[in-house]
């Protein structure tokens, strides 16, 4: 079967049996839940009181057409204050007003969009907060992204050369590294210049790698690339928190922490792409709001 | 010397002798402090323990031009977990980018603005939040704007028909009516527009008044009505928590309270064009952020 790309573009809206990219889609959705069952068992494991995710499926859109939709995974547990991980598979027309910010939607309204999206807030200040998402996205273009970055709560653990967050850059270059020596120092950087705070005139944390469009003309390799990515979290955040949930704390490092995540909230509601296009598109408010940390405070 | 601001627009940028502005933009100023006093004063009165507003100059800008500044006065106490009553009189050259969103500024970047910003959230949860502003603001146009709204924090009190949202509206309604019998709907349905988050499809309270770029070519009588609406706050607001701050409350309702204040935070962070354009402008983050509340959930 030829593929039509080669002259309209194809893959767009949701999968048929005609559509050439029908195979792809769905290896990376399935990747997308292979992960999150991957991940959500590590996390549990961290549990004392054997506390598991609770799963919520959604559907996009008022039920008139198929959009999509996807599977919230939430823990409130000891280790974990709260924790999301979340998969999707969303496809339809993307409205006017989004067009034109969308890569090769100028001209075709048309998408399909599959991810894991990951936050964990643990309730130990001495563990940091991490976030961690992938996706494919397929338009007239089609591509991947994502990336994963540390947000340690306590003023100590907030350098590049405290362990926590040496280990955690070390495994996403390790997973850069396997595919491409340009990927680490590049996505390192577009990590820290996007988690950032003008109005602080701080980094929302420590960091990590972060990366967008990427379409080397290889399907095959940026999704194996996009792949190791997820693998280098598991490995590496559930190890940090495992080593920090146990150390004692102080109402003065609560107390921290939370005023930390603040900093956190206000990153993601003034400055986060994905949060506010999430909200505008009417994506699942539960799911996309699930990052905002259980308790802060505004002293 | 001659002023270059007759023949055009004049008033906007610091004070000087020659500015024909000058005593309106003094009195404008004079009456923020005066019910910034009053108001502070009232709040102070509810505190058993005897807490007081703490005050805090800022400087707006680097230092090396004079750009205005402001006063901030924070409260923390045991009737009010925090309250926020600032003041500020500024002016200067707006950014580029910001010319094209402030009325009469595309041609003359010169502006001076002045008002009083109030956030108040009680400890207990019965009594609502409650915010106001006015201001002053020159351009090559003048106008006022300000309104006060009511953010009850239990789903009881979020009714158009409890007392409190009733006493609200009358003391806003009867600060208007004085001026124009078209004030008080008007404002209450700009009130009821501006604050709404769209993704909750929930307004943030039950609403108030709103009302911007007031001029009706009296600047008396726009002033007096300006007047007005701070008086009316300075008279609902303290009674009305008054009547609250002894209302014994449960565990939930706090968690309820806290909850509800994550929408506030959303609105504020999302939203609200002040907090947006304060922090994009190099306006004072602590002054802009302390209107968010001390302690929220997002459970």
């Amino acid at each position: 079967m030829s593929d039509a790309r080669t002259d309209t573009p194809t893959g767009m809206g949701a999968s048929t049996d005609e559509d050439p990219w029908a195979p792809r889609k769905q290896r990376a959705a399935d990747w997308f839940r292979t992960l999150r069952d991957d991940l959500c068992a590590r996390l549990e494991a961290l549990e004392p009181e054997g506390q598991t995710f609770a799963r919520e499926k959604w559907q996009r859109g008022d039920g008139s057409a198929d959009l999509g939709g996807g599977e919230m995974s939430m823990l409130r547990g000891k280790v974990f204050e709260k924790a999301g991980v979340h998969i999707s598979t969303v496809y339809g027309e993307l409205s006017e007003q989004f067009r034109g910010q969308v890569a090769g939607a100028e001209e075709d309204p048309r998408f399909w969009a599959a991810g894991i999206s990951v936050i964990a807030h643990p309730a130990n200040p001495h563990a940091p907060t991490a976030h961690m998402n992938t996706r494919m996205v397929v338009t007239t273009k089609n591509w991947f992204g994502g990336g994963g970055d540390l947000t340690p709560m306590l003023a100590a653990a907030r350098t590049p050369v405290h362990d926590d967050t040496r280990d955690f850059h070390a495994a996403f270059k390790s997973a850069c590294d396997t595919h491409n020596a340009e990927y680490y120092p590049r996505f390192k950087a577009e990590c820290d210049d996007y988690f950032f705070l003008p109005h602080r005139k701080e980094t929302r944390g420590t960091g990590g790698i972060f990366f967008d469009h990427l379409d080397t003309g290889d399907w095959e390799a940026d999704f194996a690339f996009t792949q190791d990515v997820g693998r280098a979290f598991v490995d590496i955040y559930p190890e940090i928190t495992a080593r920090r949930l146990a150390e004692p704390f102080t109402e003065g490092d609560r107390q921290n922490q939370m005023r930390q995540r603040g900093r956190y909230v206000e990153f993601n509601l003034l400055y986060d792409r994905g949060t506010m296009f999430g909200l505008k598109t009417g994506g699942n408010v539960d799911s996309i709001l699930s990052s905002m940390p259980p308790s802060v405070i505004w002293p």
